[in-house]
């Protein structure tokens, strides 16, 4: 069921649930994803990956390897030219570039082989000899944070995400922010609530291997077809890591299936790359699921500590949030992104949080959906489920009135402006859900209230007219979620024709200007206010156009709603399509452009959850009975896959809270990488999903748009916990709340 | 040898011998021509083609091909919508529909086979059963002309190449201007020579077959790879003949492999779209050479009555052009570009020019480089020649006083700007070749001048500046000769950086605005002048960063030979690459873009040839000793391969002047539809071509730039018809000039 609350109809194309144009190539099979790009003479590579957790490479013989028939080549950390002190090591990046002197995790990248066929390539990983001086693994961040611990790294990049963070022991960086007095805080409190949190490695559980093509030409340049987020990111890196001009690197995202976050790097372009350059031919890598478990980036772990204080009247007072955050092999975990939003969504005059980015012997973690934010917010919002509880209090109360609103200033002393965490509170205490009683033994009802900042930054947008008055759009942000449907929308809109009049794809790094990447809830925001700025260009364009047909002052002529007309003289009237047919003979066709940097216009948003489960005591399994997700999406684009982008989140959540984790033995061996053993939920798993689509219009935006894809999944876990507290009297502290967790809970509860 | 004169040194870019940079792909295979493109689960479609050169089609029984194994769609015209009245008839593209009612030349496409494998789609043609209704066909134009010839269409369509054609028998369109008074001026004249010429069909010669792999979504959208020189013109034809909007079908170029004319309607991709759509797989279909010979455009046939006067003195008074152009089965040979510049080379202030185009029941011809003007030069710079030796006056003396200059109007009565016809003819006369006596028995030398309009008309490019300081330019002309390096260069220049921080790419339709197809020899103009304005439109958007980050207003800041300083402070001051490197952080990418018509700045061009050659009198078989080209470039982009041109052209003409003929037998059936037949010149039947790059800058371009491709192909046959006059005293007056025909003048004229 979904429920849409302040639905606008002030739109014509907006807002409405259009046929997506990628969905039948995409259920039929015909969408091209990078796996199904075959180039002719195509080789196939396979990566050897590291058995040790932490070792020295003293050799590796790749002799008998290259003497296989059928093996072209082999490429190591000495094809590479030494990694930059520029930007790839600033960046933190070296961990997607093969390891050099040491291995750092089980799964690290040592070397690769190209092929006639991937079997012959699997087969002769087996056959490259490396010798390694095995040292002491660190697996815990905690005891990665101690003196004496085994160090991983020289000296740790303390750039992380655009953060500068400071050093805080070998394997450790750290940010702290803090407001008022938290001492004075703390006294001022009638009731302090303080618990430990833990969370473990979970994986975005993208459906699709990281997968690429690549095909090096003669003078160097490099082609990649590659499933990725960014690509952009891919083309810079790569240039970066290959010591190549960009312009002479170039990404042609295919179709992506699901990235989350963990594929915004090139883990296997670049080695892709020089295979071909040394073979002459276009060279492809698709990771096995293993490869993608153990060779790529999770979410990171977490050890958190809160303490939170507040008056019996409910008002928060003081807060101190302490985390670590588990970086793996290489420093840039989500630190200060968790650290801005950590407290964000309360009014808390007295506030400390410090963040630490650890290093331990394990995959370098990337971010997962609102990077840091699932983590803290499970913490953070257990923390005021038993404040809530000691004050006697409605959690839903106690958030409305300690939620921050309009006018209220963030971390930064930034006011906010126009926001919805009052409007998510209300639809939850007011849905059919929440107003309905619970009944029945070991069933709990748990709230929770999320909140994500959102993101901006650069995309680049062209549009070009065609004479009979349908409209090409192309742009530069991979669809991970629908998202080309939603930029066509606003394009659309802005132009007044309808979406059926307008064809957008997402093309190469070649042929558009800079485009971040699709992450950070950024795209239908940023990459459609460039489709708007882009759309307005050709409405202006068409302005002078008609001005010049009909010689009049271009001042004279407007446009609304699709058609241009003179402000005084009623005959003067084109169509778009009237006009368009109009263009090539009076001065040529018209093509809009537009680059737009709209981070300053970004709406942060409100998710509230409710969450009904039973607990069965004998097992400790949890069975979710009914989830309502209430979410401030600014405006809903495309409400049919809004509300898919909240089922799905929600699920994503579900998945993390009751069952997902790697499993590492205590040599840093994953010893779960399948699907089979790492368990996400299934359909049979969780009930049907209930959205209410909020709509507070963010005003920093021409049509009020939001980010809606990350919010959903920070919820769930701390939901789930204050529904299973409700249910059976326990306090979960630990991700996953799975059976033999929950049971352990249980028996510790009852004195076992 | 290439001789440049006039050679400019005021650029740092242009003028330079740059690496292209699809060099090293195109001589090592690695370039992706349209049958190099693969896609999974690709069929393979044949082409049923009528047998017959008129016939009225009863009925066509597809059954027994479709039971076939491995067959898997058959196309014939019933598949197609009702063609519609709009802009595919008036621009006369029904011939690449299949026929309908008629077949109107052997050849004409009847139906497409779609099969697992070419060879299958190729057994199941043979099981179509079409029952014909033989018509009597009309073979020769003069014929065409007469009462009572056989009709071919209902009605004619007036419109060819955008300009409207009088009606003037069932099977004829005529085109007339007159300037003076022609029956006064020929009365004025001393000397009249009057002569008739023809000259038969003849091939483009590309080497690269049509081909295409067309892809039908679901949703009917086109998306189609194909070796064409107008990508945007087989999109509209496509989707008019389809019935498709146009932003349903996208046309990505490949690389071609030759096109001078022949590539530029879609024979193939209609039907193969068809096929791909009843399939739900995409369909390749490339032709065999015999394909290519017998169902595609050569260039048209003709039959000349060309009468001019002269003064005594040398001065030309009067001229009478009449010439039928052989169009085929369709209208559309090159009447009007013909009529336009048939005579325009002299002034002559008396003149009449009646051009006819005229269907028969052969091929539908295509332009074939400089359309229409190498048969025409061939005509009157025959009869030039003629009334040279009859008032005894040296033929580059006699063209010197009669060339149009800088001043003189045109037909149209528009004043030519500086154009290099005086230039060209001083050049061969300087020549060490024509000051180097020729001697020997059955030798001969010839000149002939050329002149040629060139083109203009729509183009668009956009520049995308990394942040490395590198750029990425798309633009939408296929690159038949090396045009991409030639438009990279002038933005390179325009931006002020090196070539090599420069990569120019062919995008497809949808992502880039329209642009009109690589042909008229505008591309390098057109296209460049697009590159131009984008790179103008770059630094525009980089001084107003400059200006930002140096807060000072955008008009103290200036750009000069890719540095951004301020006009009074030199401490203020950029290079590219630095202020590259600042821009996403200052306000995002800069992008530069434009669309451009710049019809109006065309500058014609002239073209003078001076041959040596040896007739054998036993055989009639001609050698060339000595070939030299002088031409005027404008401005030569990139010398070599401006040279190419020259060199490729002037063979091309040879091959035309010399050897090359479709022959028909009675029924319409052309004999020779091989290489081995068809007899096209090889290196060894060629000199090397001695070529003079002459610069005369148009002032119509920013850089001078005149069309380059087209000229060179024009005045061969008349310098070689002069010369063979000189060699054996015989006037030729049909092309070609093979053995078996000059031996039959040469026995005339002895009298056997």
């Amino acid at each position: 069921m979904s429920t849409t609350i302040e639905r606008s109809s002030q739109y014509k194309v907006i807002g409405k649930d259009v046929l997506r144009p990628d969905g039948v190539d995409k259920v039929t099979g015909r969408a091209v994803f990078a796996d199904d790009v075959h180039l002719n003479g195509m080789l196939h590579a396979k990566v050897l990956r590291s058995p040790h957790a932490h070792a020295k490479i003293r050799s590796i013989d790749v002799s008998e390897a290259l003497k296989m028939p059928g093996v072209r080549a082999v490429v190591t950390s000495e094809d590479f030219p030494p990694i930059p002190e520029g930007i790839v090591k600033e960046e933190g990046a070296a961990f997607f570039a093969l390891a050099s002197d040491k291995v750092l995790f089980r799964g690290h990248a040592v070397a690769a082989v190209a092929a006639d066929s991937p079997h012959v390539a699997d087969e002769a990983l087996s056959k490259i000899k490396v010798e390694y001086e095995v040292l002491k693994a660190v697996l815990d961040p905690r005891e990665a944070m101690e003196p004496g611990a085994p160090v991983l790294h020289e000296k740790l990049n303390p750039m992380s995400f655009g953060a500068r963070l400071e050093q805080h022991s070998p394997n450790a960086l750290q940010q702290i922010t803090s407001m008022g007095d938290i001492e004075q805080g703390f006294r001022e409190a009638d009731v302090v609530v303080e618990r430990e949190f833990t969370t473990k490695t979970v994986h975005q559980g993208y459906i699709e291997p990281q997968s690429c093509v690549v095909d090096t030409a003669p003078d160097g340049s490099v082609t990649i077809w590659s499933t990725c987020q960014g690509p952009f990111r891919h083309r810079d890196n790569t240039a970066d890591l290959l010591q190549l001009p960009q312009n002479k690197v170039k990404v042609i995202p295919t179709e992506i299936g699901g990235g989350f976050g963990g594929k915004e790097v090139p883990y296997l372009e670049p080695m892709a790359a020089i295979l071909s350059r040394k073979t002459g031919r276009p060279v492809k890598i698709t990771m096995s699921r293993s490869d993608v478990f153990e060779g790529t980036g999770p979410a990171c772990a977490s050890y958190m500590r809160v303490k939170f204080g507040a008056k019996k009247t409910g008002e928060l007072v003081a807060a101190h949030l302490y985390f670590c955050f588990e970086a793996g092999a290489f420093p840039g975990a989500p630190v200060g992104g968790a650290v801005g939003i950590g407290l964000g969504r309360y009014k808390i005059p007295n506030q400390l949080v410090e963040g630490f980015d650890v290093v331990v012997n394990k995959p370098r973690t990337q971010p997962y959906r609102a990077p840091g934010a699932t983590q803290i917010h499970f913490a953070t919002e257990g923390v005021v489920d038993e404040l809530c509880e000691k004050i006697g209090m409605d959690p839903i109360e106690f958030r409305l009135k300690n939620v921050v609103q309009e006018g209220d200033r963030n971390v930064q002393g930034v006011p906010f402006l126009r926001i919805g965490g009052v409007e998510v509170l209300e639809a939850i205490k007011n849905s059919d859900h929440y107003k309905t009683p619970l009944e029945g033994p070991n069933r709990g009802r748990g709230v929770a209230l999320g909140f994500w900042r959102n993101g901006g930054g650069m995309s680049s947008c062209s549009i070009s007219v065609h004479p009979d008055g349908t409209v090409s759009i192309i742009e530069g942000s991979p669809d991970l979620s629908g998202t080309r449907t939603g930029i066509g929308m606003q394009a659309a809109e802005t132009l007044g024709i309808p979406f059926e009049d307008v064809r957008i794809t997402v093309v190469d790094t070649d042929s558009v200007g800079y485009t971040m990447g699709s992450w950070g809830s950024r795209t239908s925001f940023a990459t459609g206010w460039a489709a708007i700025e882009a759309a307005r260009d050709v409405n202006l364009k068409m302005v002078e156009r008609a001005s010049s047909i009909w010689s009049v002052p271009p001042e004279e002529v407007e446009v609304s709603d699709g058609t241009f007309y003179h402000r005084d003289d009623g005959s003067k009237k084109f169509t778009f399509k009237q006009l368009a047919a109009r263009l090539n003979a009076t001065g040529g066709p018209v093509v809009g452009s537009s680059v737009v940097d709209p981070t300053r216009g970004v709406g942060p948003a409100f998710a509230a959850n409710v969450v009904d489960l039973e607990v069965d005591p004998e097992t400790g399994k949890v069975t979710i009975l009914r989830y309502t997700v209430a979410q401030d999406v600014g405006q809903a684009l495309h409400p049919g896959m809004v509300e898919g982008q909240l089922e799905g989140g929600t699920v994503q959540g579900i998945g993390w809270a009751l069952n997902e984790e790697y499993f590492f033995d205590n040599d840093g061996q994953m010893r779960n990488s399948s699907f089979l053993d790492y368990r996400m939920p299934v359909a049979l798993d969780v009930p049907m999903i209930d959205t209410i689509i909020i709509e507070v219009p963010n005003p920093g935006h021409p049509y009020g748009v939001r980010g809606v894809g990350e919010n959903n999944i920070i919820t769930p876990p701390a939901a789930i916990a204050a529904a299973i507290h409700n249910a059976i009297g326990v306090r979960m502290t630990d991700l996953p709340m799975s059976p033999g967790y929950v049971l352990q809970a249980l028996w510790q509860q009852n004195g076992h």
